[in-house]
Parts: structure tokens; C-alpha cells; sequence
């Protein structure tokens, strides 16, 4: 089961990694930015969960392998998401992606309660965790953040897992059976959202 | 005196909030959206005085009951907010606003002081701790911050209000006294700012 | 060499605070607006860095006069960048702040290794703090930051010179002459890069 997950984090972190990079490539950005932005989609929401809850060190800087490797996976991208492979990448990258953000919001949430916090802030965390990389992204790009305007549940779904995994760890379910389950659920609530388009509603002025 | 300023605290919280759900309301988010504006509007500035001082845990951390009232009443304000309420809510809001502006200009400045900060920089973070969740509204609704372009005495209300509260712990004024003092003033400036409509002037390329 | 290395800091942080002050101008803001973008421009990036590596207390609460420096400064910038002088500002500038961007780079990277970070890590904490002064900067503009689009290698710099450092510190060379190593090196890299128009090639959908 650790094994695993050790391998759901890994597509997981690519996939937020190369969403970061395209959006930078979408803007024309030089490679500095797309590091930067595959950096930031990558690493942005763990780093403000353990900036809040004092946390330290940061996961990329205790497991600096990673900074590497997103380095490297920002100078191979130009070639590996060129004319041909690009259309097949746009069409995986949203399994690993949703699995991102089950995982991670089950991953933060978990780590929170550890840290002992109270079970309605350590969803935000697993929220934040989960989402905050692509906020901080559609900051740098100059954009409204999607997940505040009408995304396919997106922070919906880490909400939801976030509490599965708060509900398994209070009836003293092993972490990484309720990380898995949490996982499982975020990840099935938004492929099913996105194939379906469900979302929230807007509560504009129009409704109000 | 401890007592009104816990009451003020409470009410200056709800009109931040209600400040911050407005403005996502404004730009038709979906209801992430309007929790997470409420939210930072709420705790935003006081989270980076917080992180930029070092001081844990953090407010609304500690006192999670807060998250899970800004929660509830970013749910609730849909009812609240509609046709009737609305023109009231709008004619109300500003008196708790400016409340709040001198009292976490106050607070925020004597936490700083207790820290041992000089007093420029606790002054600093007295204003930080009362604008910065509107400055972190603006940018996440991609706007450049209220604050830096002509608003009527915001911050310039702030630094007078922390300046009375450091001078106010210079000559061993108590506590509740000096931030009940500063907070009065703070609150009395901004209104009179915002009845006579005084502003900064502007240091545009036209003046230079 | 200490205190050569102590006086070009100073000079760099008031290039990095005027640079700051001058974005604030362009845009017509109030005074509360130009202490507040000069100050970012010049602190920001290094308590970004400080808050990533809980480094505290923060350069400037240590030094506080540095923040009422700063403060003086943008009250007295509206008279020293007027009409006659503003021509010879804007043409001095560029010096000090490319001096800025290699030193504080080298800085960045060599308090980074001290606190033990890994080689590559701590260059992204040199780069960080030579370059995010101007990426909140730029945020606060409502702008995409300038360094991931098109400059003319200023992370590029940043990045060497930081690389430069971790060689010169592994060969035990002293601190303040791989300090300045790097930075002479940063430094003159980025004047021939400004001189020359060098950038880094953009990698937009024009070109996949």
C-alpha cells in the first residue's frame, strides 16, 4: 500500500509539474517561467500548508531530488511535448492530475491532524495542499484563480476527502488505508465531475 | 473594557468577512470562492504578521471556531445578502469595517511591541495586520490593491492609530487602554476620511 | 572587501527600492503605494527567502532602520525624482541594480549553504532573493512577472552567479571573496545582457 502511494505521489506531482509548465508555454513565457510555474504547480500548496502549521523543513528542500527533477522535466518538456506526443499528453495528464488532488488533500489532512489540528482546519489544509499550486499559478499568470470561479469541483472534491479521511482516522483506521480510500474517493468525485461537468453555482449579482 | 474589545473583535471579523464575500459576489464566484475572500479578508493580514513575526500557532488555528463561523456564514450570507437585507448589510458594513482598521491596526501594533519589535516596524505590522487581507482580496481578485491607489485614508488611518499605541505603551498606559484609545482614533479618522471623501494625493507622471 | 561588500549592498537596495518607488509612479499611486512597492522591491525577495528557510528574525526587523530608510526615501523621492534629476536617475539606476541582482544572488546562496541546504536548492534561494523582490512587485501591478517572460537574463544571472558561489565555496574559498566572485560575475553578465538585448528564447504555442 506505501509503495503505492509513493507511486500515486510521483504521477501526481509530474502531472501538477507539467499542468504548471503548459500553462507557462500557453503565455509564451521563457524557461524561467516555465520552471518557475511547473515548480510553483507542484510544490506552491504543500509549501503554504507548512509555512501556516510551521512545518519544517519543506518537503522540497528535505527531498531536494525533486527540485532537480522538475528542473530537468522543464528543459526536457519543449522536446517531449512537441507536434506529436503533445495531444496524447493533454490526454493523460488530467488522470494523474485528479489523482493529485485526492491524494494530496488526503496527504495533507493527514499530516495536519498529526501536527494537531482541529479536524475543520485540517481540511482546509488538505484544500490548500491540494489546490493552492494552481492558485498561486493563476496568480503569477495574472488571472482570477479558477478554483474561486467555476471549476469542475474541484476544491469540492478535496473538501469531500479531506473529511473521509478526518471520519477513517477518528475511527482509528491505519493512515495509509484512510489516505488511500480519501484518495480514492477525491479522485472517482472528479473524474466524475469533469466528465459529467458538474459545478458549483455562481452566486452573482444576477441571482442574488 | 476587556470585554468591549473582545465585542468589537467580533464585530470588526464579521465585517471583514462580509467585505471580502461582496467582492466575490461581485465577480460571480462560486461559493469556494466566497468563503475563501471571506476568509482572507478575515484572516489574512493578521496570518502575515503572523508568519513575517513568527508567532504561533496562528490566530485561526488556535481558535478554529472562527474558520468554521466564517464557514458557516459564507453559506449562510446567500439568504442573508439577498433583495431586502442587501441595502442595509451595505449601509452597515463600513462602521464595523472601520472599526476593525484602527482596532487590528491597534492589536496588531501592540502584539508587535510585546514581541519586542522597534516601533516602526510594530507600527508597520499594525497596518499590515489591518489592511493586508484586503491587499491579498485585491491581488486574488486581480486587481492592484485598493490601498495603493486613492482610497480614503486606509492605511494612512492605520499608522496614526499605531503610532498612538506605541506612544500610549511608552508612558506605561495599560493595554486595553492604549488599544482602546488608538483603535477610537483609527476608527474616527477613517470615518471622517470617508464622510469628507479625503484622500492621498496621487504621485503620478502628471505631477512629476 | 567587507566593507566594500557592505556599501554595495546599501547601494543596491536603494536601486532595488527606487526601481520599486519608479513602478509605483507609472501607476499613479498614493504615497502609501511607494513605500509600499519601494519596500517590496527591496526586502521582498530576501523574506521570501527567510520565510522558506525559517531564517528569522527577518533582515529587516533586525535592522529596522533600514525600513524607515526606506520610508524617508519614498517622502523624499517625489522631490529628488523631478523633472532635471529624474533623466539622471533613470540612467544610474540600472548600475546599482544589476550590482544588486548579483550580490544579493551570491548572499542568498551563500547563507543558504551555511544553513545546510543542498547546492541546487540553495541557488534557487540566491535566485529568489535577487529576483522576488520584483516578482510580488510585479504582482501587485496586476502584472505577469517580468521574469518569466522576456528579460534580458535576469534569473539566468542570478542563476550563475549562484552556481559560481556553490564552486568557490567548495573549494573552500573565504566567504566574502566567493561573495564577490559571484557577484562581479552576475553583475557583469547582466550589464552585457542589457547592453546586448541577450534573452532567453520563449517557448509559446507558436513555436511547439
Amino acid at each position: 500500500m506505501e509503495l503505492a502511494l509513493r507511486w500515486a505521489e510521483i504521477a501526481a506531482l509530474v502531472a501538477f509539474a507539467v499542468s504548471g509548465y503548459l500553462e507557462a508555454e500557453r503565455r509564451g513565457m521563457d524557461p524561467i517561467g516555465h520552471f518557475a510555474l511547473a515548480f510553483v504547480a507542484a510544490f506552491g500548496g504543500g509549501t503554504l500548508r507548512d509555512v501556516l502549521i510551521d512545518r519544517r523543513p519543506l518537503f522540497w528542500i528535505e527531498h531536494h531530488e525533486w527540485v532537480v527533477a522538475v528542473f530537468a522535466l522543464s528543459l526536457l518538456l519543449p522536446w517531449l511535448a512537441r507536434d506529436r506526443v503533445r495531444p496524447w499528453v493533454e490526454r493523460v495528464v488530467p488522470w494523474p492530475d485528479a489523482l493529485g488532488l485526492g491524494l494530496f488533500a488526503a496527504t495533507g489532512t493527514t499530516l495536519s491532524i498529526d501536527a494537531g489540528l482541529p479536524p475543520f482546519v485540517a481540511v482546509m489544509m488538505g484544500v490548500i495542499t491540494a489546490t493552492f499550486g494552481g492558485v498561486i499559478v493563476d496568480v503569477l499568470c495574472n488571472e482570477v484563480p479558477r478554483i474561486f470561479r467555476r471549476t469542475e469541483l474541484n476544491a469540492t472534491c478535496a473538501f469531500a476527502c479531506g473529511w473521509t479521511v478526518v471520519g477513517l482516522v477518528a475511527i482509528d483506521a491505519p493512515r495509509p488505508l484512510s489516505i488511500a480510500a480519501g484518495a480514492a474517493l477525491g479522485f472517482g468525485l472528479r473524474m466524475l465531475a469533469m466528465r459529467r461537468g458538474w459545478r458549483l453555482p455562481a452566486l452573482g449579482p444576477d441571482e442574488a
